[in-house]
């Protein structure tokens, strides 16, 4: 058991840090929860309890830093380590402290490339309603009224390292193959994987690109209502919206996606999707269903889905 | 790690197998995946993937006879009867095919005294959309087009009972405790509990009432346009309808209670409500907001919630 | 043609004038436009254009004054009057300004005794959002963010006194019959009717009852979400909730029944239900049927429906 | 008083009337209520009470023919005949039967050049949910379920032809001017308007654009819930798309746009938006945020729309 439970956090570089501030606290509703000297912020959604779930620091280019996913038990860490190196690939303990608010970070590289930190303390918060008797939403809440990040899709180049990802994730890490896109000859690549550790559809996914970087995160949302809701109040902020109120067919999930001031893609996820578990059969989309699987009420390619993306900072 | 999953299975005795085929059948939305010389029936939702959720048995009397969660692999099964005879509560393996299409089941008694069986194989059967480029939903579906049997809410003789369950169920079957109410002295009693193995509020729940039995058990729906849809549906069919769309204050799930031909209280419960983590702070009700917590427009008593119930059949 | 467009406005005598505002600013989420010397309140909600809606009165009792309903043109007033006055119903032509804000009014009792003024000018304020690039809902609204003042519905001293009201609206005042409750030999009774000067199901509705008054005059909200959202809301606010979301069969629309800080019911109307049209067939339910068009769900008598309302306060 | 009620229904030639048959029966869930000898259809919604609201003739040509508009009495057509005349427009009186299932007709033409029919009598068919104690959705319904035929936007050569219907049919036919689009010098052109005669937003709209046509003509559906559906269900039939789920700022109505096998475009509209009345302000989008009002959510231009509709037949 791997002990891995969810997404802890994404780590972005930002062009504005205060229009970047703005966006997040105002539209997606989060709040700043620590400021660093270098202008780096600490944000976190109303319904996680955590001490953030974003970091976005100053910077001069808009990329991807790396992932944080949350484990059960600090000794998770150490079992986790020994699997790791024994696949391969090299890691490294960064004491308590190294990264803000966290305890020991498991820092190492997915075959793709992309930096994954684990950890399993990090300073606790609460829910914005409480744990005694809570309201079940705030009633004061900001913009869109994000509930939590709820997964982030990287892009890999090519289909080789979505698979080389993948399969490490599913051996290694643990996680679970909820969908899978299937291409090339026989449908023998995979050029896109859904991963979930915890019930819901994903955790994690990746897709394949012409660079390493990031295709987007996402805020979940409760339902198709929230989705109309949230669209108006992108539109009331004149947000760049990418694809408008949608359904994928992979995951079921209601969607839009959007970019955030530096051109970061984000997407709002509504609905719980269905009830992932490790014995149930993944699903599979051929080639020729790709398009239906991204966007169920077309079928086609919609905005600028394959070509606007995060570069990973890292090389 | 425990390794259990998620509900697999209620049993249930009903007084007329005819008349409950057709509700579980036409109103509900389940398929009869097979059927017993002694007319038992054997009944999954379309979204679920093993061959049955819902066992029926024909009897003169409606009574509940036990629940069943799968666990995820075959040796969960002996560290788990390992843990649970350390813990002084006496089990019982049946061999494979005692409990119809499945393993090898570890059967015992809560202590509350409900019987739980515990099994990491059933006949496969699959989800109704397939898993190769599925539809979102069947648009074939009948009745209320039910995704799947999500949780069971169990009455326990008091909350001595209550707390004793759930007790056992953190401690040895590694449930997360996601909600409680707390009575009585400086709120020292547990009078109720919700059990989360996934990531959703509960899979499992306990009630104090006046007798062992079962209170209700939910099937899942995505949200609340689904609650009307239904509620309308059932109205359609004249099923008697105990509350009528509501939200609950515990778990944020909309709901809706109404009772089978049997007198057996059923709920459907909608949308994910929020994510159960292992590290979620327990969120407690207290007894002057117990009622805010069970339904939270009202903040009252409702319908028939503490009296009508389901007893059990062993004795 | 008689002119008549919508309901125009409520009058009421409230028993705490400041929790009234509270109240309706705060949970229901109109403005206060005017104050009297006296302490009586106009308010408004964001998307009426006139000057009020709703005049609530300082009292020491609970009680129902008048209704408004607005017409097309100020000779549509003279009109009207002779044909009242030659159905044998004495009027009274009360200058501009006798009414607050509004221009000439034509005053009269229908035949249940209920006094409705008619007027064709009242102060024009517009919608919160604008006539030029309007958001499509006010972001910053408060509470339940009501739409407009929908209906209402009054209580006769039996059915003769809703037969006679009946009649009079329907052949003096043009109101079309969109649905009716018939009850008594042969139906022969109307119990309850339905009446419509714009397309939607009712603008005006009369009950059977014990005395004459105000069963509940009705908020418009677009869905079934936003009767979601508002029960919540209530319920953050205390409100004293008679029915929970439900569907009527009646009008097909979706509703919550409440009560404010002086008794007087009210309610928050969801949807279009159905373009009501001159010549669509008058729908009816008939005496067994009675409950099931009232409270669809249940098809049963649900909270103090026909025990609860507020009296007349001329006498 | 006009006397003009609703629209009544849309007349068009399609290419192949048995894939259209098929299409609007199954997909739009409307049912057949007359054929002819020469094999052009008649359909109607299950919410509608006469006899057909869509005429489709096989032809080798997709082309508009006419639109027909329900008024009250027949004796609005002599009326109505007699403003028109005055105004300048020839007109035609169609004895009975001269239109299929209908009582007579007048015949014109606005001045953008589309044929209009209006009449007072057609052949009363009821709806599928009966008048007597009536179900509020018919659950053995088909595809989308729209209920009705809400409104037509018809494409006028240029904003001249927008702004000579517009004003015909609101000074003689006595439509309300709900909303416009204005550009050109200080906004002194309308590209579009909308116009109303019950009380939603609107029942006619004009758009200017390159040839005399029809732009798309529109099913109502009750919100957001079914927009969803309705979307999912065309992706089930491989219907194709133009605009994707949407908000429109106009009428502030939640929208399909898609195409039927002839390439007419259509459009779920849902939700009554708002309740449109004579003294309602009209309300105005400028040059620079008309595509806001026309696309909410992404305020720019999408799909198809202003480059594909259906030409006139009659030249």
């Amino acid at each position: 058991m791997s002990g891995i439970m969810r997404i802890g956090h994404v780590d972005l570089n930002v062009l504005d840090i205060n229009e970047s501030r703005n966006y997040y606290v105002n539209i997606m509703g989060m709040d700043v929860t620590r400021e660093d000297a270098d202008g780096t912020l600490y944000l976190k959604c109303w319904d996680e309890w955590d001490k953030y779930s974003l970091v976005l620091r100053p910077s001069d280019e808009a990329t991807f830093n790396k992932v944080g996913y949350k484990v059960e038990k600090d000794s998770d860490l150490d079992d986790l380590q020994k699997k790791i190196e024994a696949y391969g690939i090299s890691t490294e303990i960064l004491p308590e402290g190294s990264v803000a608010e966290c305890g020991r970070v498991l820092k190492f590289n997915v075959p793709s490339g992309h930096e994954f930190n684990l950890y399993a303390q990090k300073t606790f918060v609460g829910k914005e309603v409480g744990d005694t008797n809570p309201r079940p939403w705030p009633f004061e809440g900001r913009g869109i009224k994000a509930h939590w990040i709820d997964h982030i899709l990287l892009m890999c180049e090519g289909p080789e390292n979505v698979m080389a990802s993948t399969k490490f994730c599913q051996e290694v890490l643990e996680f679970n193959l909820a969908e899978q896109v299937c291409v090339g000859p026989e449908g023998s690549l995979q050029a896109a994987t859904w991963l979930a550790r915890t019930s819901t559809p994903h955790d994690l996914a990746f897709v394949a690109g012409p660079e390493t970087g990031m295709h987007h995160f996402a805020f979940f949302l409760d339902g198709w209502n929230d989705i109309l809701r949230a669209a108006d109040v992108m539109a009331m902020h004149n947000v760049k919206i990418d694809v408008t109120p949608q359904r994928h067919g992979i995951t079921r999930g209601e969607t839009i996606y959007f970019f955030d001031p530096s051109g970061h893609r984000l997407e709002t996820f509504a609905g719980l999707g269905y009830l992932m578990q490790p014995d149930m059969p993944t699903v599979t989309w051929t080639e020729d269903e790709l398009w239906r699987g991204i966007f169920y009420h077309t079928g086609a390619e919609n905005g600028a889905f394959t070509t606007a993306y995060t570069l990973s900072a890292y090389k």
